[in-house]
């Protein structure tokens, strides 16, 4: 009985662990088809690049946000392209909701303001540049997770395809926000 | 001839100068009337909270972001409230603007997409704990600066009143996203 009641502790302690590993996002493992791309530890800390908005109608309403490492961020700032082996970019995608709390407070001032806030993560995308270990898709390397799993190969497959229209500034889409 | 060649070359390297330290936002020396809070330098290397997006029809279509010192992203992650002295918190507003190289990049995989980015800076507020000094407003001195330059007392006067209905969160709306 005494090792029944101690296993199922342990179990639980191991549940335990499991989540806070999984909720932190930080320890996951797991790394991109085709690149072999982690998720960095601490992005979330990153500095800002910018803020944006993706609506498709029946598909998507997003809030959007890149983040960049300080090599990225210092590239970024001086106007450095191609963009510098070791930067990394962040791009943290979010579901738009309306804030009903928010929209009360301004209906005040801003008679038919309408906020909208962040409501949970839908995924979040990673560019890493090593201009060697990359050399076939610009330099870089991507990564797409969700709940901290890594998309499929058929999904990183788009990728690089998708960014090439952005070849100008390095196959980067988001400029820096002032 | 030379006289005014002399003068023109340094009024324009004056006007370059002027125009730079306005640019970085940094090194602006005015305060916010009633709370004398002046623009916090590298605040645009804080950590970011969240980002939002704010519409009044006719009037404002803005996409935001809030970004925190050590202090309050400190705080923001380990739940307390209050927000301890020295927390400060940034909020920059910037115009929303779709971005048509985005939307021939989506329109492939993502038919009708509408992406929208950031177009130029609107104003950037601050909230600045200091218990004592603040006493009256929550612990909180507040800041609205446009283009470097501080509102008028008129409108510090309402930046208080509005936070109130935010008392249980320390009279702060933004929350941290994940």
């Amino acid at each position: 009985m005494k090792r029944i009641a101690l296993l199922v502790a342990v179990a639980m302690v191991a549940g335990i662990a499991a989540f806070t590993t999984r909720a932190s996002g930080h320890t996951d493992e797991a790394a991109s088809p085709i690149y072999g791309v982690k998720i960095p530890p601490g992005y979330r800390d990153w500095k800002m690049i910018a803020a944006a908005q993706l609506l498709v109608p029946g598909k998507a309403d997003q809030l959007r946000a890149q983040l960049g490492n300080d090599i990225a961020i210092k590239a970024y700032r001086e106007g450095t392209i191609p963009f510098p082996d070791g930067s990394m970019i962040a791009a943290i995608h979010w579901t738009r909701v309306p804030s009903e709390d928010n929209n009360k407070v301004l209906a005040g001032p801003f008679p038919g303001a309408q906020s909208f806030v962040i409501g949970s993560t839908v995924n979040v995308q990673f560019m890493v540049k090593d201009s060697k270990k990359y050399a076939a898709t610009g330099g870089w390397g991507f990564a797409d997770f969700k709940d901290g799993k890594p998309g499929d190969e058929a999904l990183h497959k788009t990728c690089f395809p998708c960014h090439v229209p952005a070849k100008d500034r390095d196959y980067v889409f988001t400029r820096y926000a002032p």
